[in-house]
């Protein structure tokens, strides 16, 4: 079956960089000294940070892409990143406990090649979603937290990784709190989905606590996982609505649902390489 | 020109009492025995309160509603509040500082009969509405609240307010904190509309929070005011996207657009007779 | 693991007849008499159609569920249907042809007790989702529609579908019209999910007529299957933005995801007891 | 009372040309030799008609805008269109017939700066909604359709209209059907607020089409008027949920909020030059 996302992807290019007079100009004529012809550029100063974005699709081939790179590198500011034609098919790995549906979703939509992304692997610290990752022929490695430091927790975890050539790791509900060694590691390239409410609820039980307040909206929250684990930078966010019927386990069920939602949506938009980071910010060019 | 919303009015009985096994059965045949004949019954029991709640539409006149009454309050258990009948066009009041959205979206319904409910006066803490408000008849009480201690500013308030038998006060963007006796004075009858966040963001400046936060969604929230302004039972929450490409001032304006349409909503509700306080939470009958 | 839709399931009563004065009484009054207490009621008459519908949870053990029919049954107006305790988890087959984002989605929540319904099959016309099928060890019946009579395909499904006891038959991208005889033999069994559009597109290349009209918004119906198998009583309808960047091959991405949503909120109600048919409409306590 | 509208209008430039190779880099280049500074640029190749389209947030004074032009001019593709910094505040005038929905929010917003335009009259084939126009202080032509002509009531309509510089023309539930002629006078300026649904419902009575339909859904479109009165080119579309409990008249009132939304967003775009035409499609850079 052919992939049907495959029709999305065309010849990208990704620059940041600090922001100067007459970028666009300096970009867009290299490009024209290559014959690429611009098809959809997208272009954004965040004037607070003085930082400069473009995601730039085109046609035509990129025939000396070194040689691009480097024109581009040489006119834009010092410490500018360039990227050229980014892998189109991402490598990810999931990181999961015992909750399935962010997981399910995501194995569903790999199986018939519309994910974006190869799922390499899935690691779980409990072994529940075992038997279901391997319906989908996929390697799972159950790796305990339980009755070891968290160094030797995660030391296990990135060698079961580490050989991936991983973009991105995926925490689909995943329990544990990753220590700041691990996150740095893979700096911005793990996405966590996050149940947060309106307002926020912290700590234990949080869905009775919303439950006790008596919302009338449960949200998700997509990020990327900086140090603290509910804090890195936002990539989607959604709410659904619930109402008084509502008791603490339909809350659950109903927060469930959203996360599968914004999750998906935050990898389509992450894997298409429509997403940018800009300190704790996220500059998405949907 | 007609007023639209009356095609939604039929005769109504609210019932709130402490649960018992066969309350519907017992209120059901007392309304039999007066030949009204149920067309929409919504009943709901909160488990946790321990709490029963019905409203009842229905259609045959009631020709004697205090022996209706008697007849529902003797065999309902004690406390029973029992509502033959509410007004049909609520009383109300709103009150101001600055801000017009919500109040314009108030005043247009009002002036066209589909409020709901008869604005019989507006009061503001500056006379920045007044002319607003003026174009619409309506009478304008400026009431400062500078220079003066807080209790003389609401004693003048309540002087504007009381002989209007008013059954809600609505803060429509009003920014002055109301006093515990202030609020208890008019129990359950105040309705706030707050700027709320995901997350919420308390204190100075939540706009330049959310900014800084990156969130991807503002919402708004419209509740009951209890002794903690931001805190009484929530009655409509709702939430827009926003993007990377909103600085503060366009949050200020996108965060105004979903207030006026969530006050909107909490008052079509409340003016219906759909809205029942438990606690802090409340139980709508959409 | 626990089923968590487990939680919503009480104790149930279903019923549907022509209005009369006095229903609620009549039938809360034999429950009462019973010993069985309402937790929540959901009553709706549709006035055009001189029709009743009521929903009731309640608890307390029924003793002697045919002595409650009986008693409900000889009191109601006649023709009334009453169902006592509908059976929990539903029984279904699923029919597909090759699109697999409806199935997949179904497939994972019975694979984990959460969708409210066992799939005792799936059935297509072609066997592209047959491997698909198997990893979650359900059977898949290889239908085909080629070189035979309509007649004779019918009588093929019918065969694999007979003996499951089945109380839906879920059309999850089923691209056959199936015959009024089909139809007639599983009388308001049948569900199907529709791509519809605004303004709706018929004939050939739906997608190619939104892109053309240039429209902004996709969206899906799930429905009762009558003789057209367009046109029966809608069970859910959502819609999601598209704008000017979506190519055809976009829309069609998009469609498949509001498709899977709408089915599977269709399948949530319907599976629930929450759905009564009142001519070509629904009555849905939500 | 400044208005907040204006922290959103930079110095903007809008072009529109047959697509060629090298058009981005060609346009930056002649900005930036006039030491204007790009912050936002959207760009978009409609691939089906060859047609490129350009919308420029900059910083910098356009110090000789007509030289700016001619270069852009000369430069660019034949019969291309470049608007340099387009008027801020468009000029609109806004037709009527009875209902007021969209008339009152539109005026409110005018009253106090946030609409984008200047609404410099109101037009109405009945004196319905003269005197709630009047309250805002704007001069409301009553020019009755009856008892003559079309194109004498077209040409009173013209004479009201033609000496205030209009940008837009609103029909704000203007239930009349403007003649071709009309509508090429003002080719491309004419919005229009279009009820529609899910399916489309043509003919009399569409709300009670919807109703015996049982849908789930209403919509409303915005869209330029083409001689078609429903079929120009699509700006915004929403729709909100409906339920059984909805009778006709309540879906009267449903339609009546979303249309009150989608016309006020759709003006939003248009009025902040974020709406380009091509063909019956529109191009939106939001």
């Amino acid at each position: 079956m052919k992939p049907i996302f495959a029709v999305m992807q065309k010849s990208l290019i990704l620059i940041q960089c600090k922001d100067e007079v007459g970028l666009v100009a300096l970009i867009t004529r290299i490009l024209a000294q290559h014959n690429l012809n611009i098809t959809a550029m997208r272009e954004f100063v965040d004037e607070s940070a003085e930082c400069f974005f473009a995601r730039i699709e085109f046609t035509g081939e990129v025939k000396e892409a070194n040689k691009l790179s480097n024109e581009l590198l040489q006119d834009l500011p010092a410490n500018a990143q360039v990227v050229i034609n980014p892998r189109t098919e991402k490598r990810i790995a999931v990181l999961v406990t015992k909750e399935y549906h962010c997981l399910g979703d995501t194995l569903v939509r790999h199986n018939f090649n519309t994910l974006g992304a190869k799922v390499c692997c899935v690691a779980g610290n409990y072994n529940t979603l075992q038997s279901f990752t391997e319906r989908f022929d996929i390697p799972f490695h159950y790796i305990s937290h339980e009755n070891k430091p968290k160094e030797q927790f995660e030391a296990e975890l990135i060698a079961a990784l580490e050989n991936h050539e991983l973009d991105y790791i995926i925490l689909a509900k995943f329990m544990r709190i990753l220590s700041p060694a691990f996150v740095e590691r893979f700096a911005n390239k793990i996405i966590n989905i996050h149940h947060s409410f309106l307002p926020a609820f912290i700590g234990a039980n949080p869905y009775r606590q919303a439950y006790d307040r008596g919302v009338k909206l449960l949200g998700a929250t997509a990020h990327f996982v900086t140090n603290d684990l509910d804090e890195g930078p936002i990539i989607v966010q959604q709410t659904i609505p619930v109402n008084h019927t509502f008791g603490t386990q339909q809350m659950v069920i109903a927060g469930k649902e959203i996360e599968k939602s914004v999750l998906s949506k935050a990898m389509h938009l992450v894997f298409q390489d429509r997403v940018f980071l800009s300190g704790n910010r996220t500059i998405i060019f949907e």
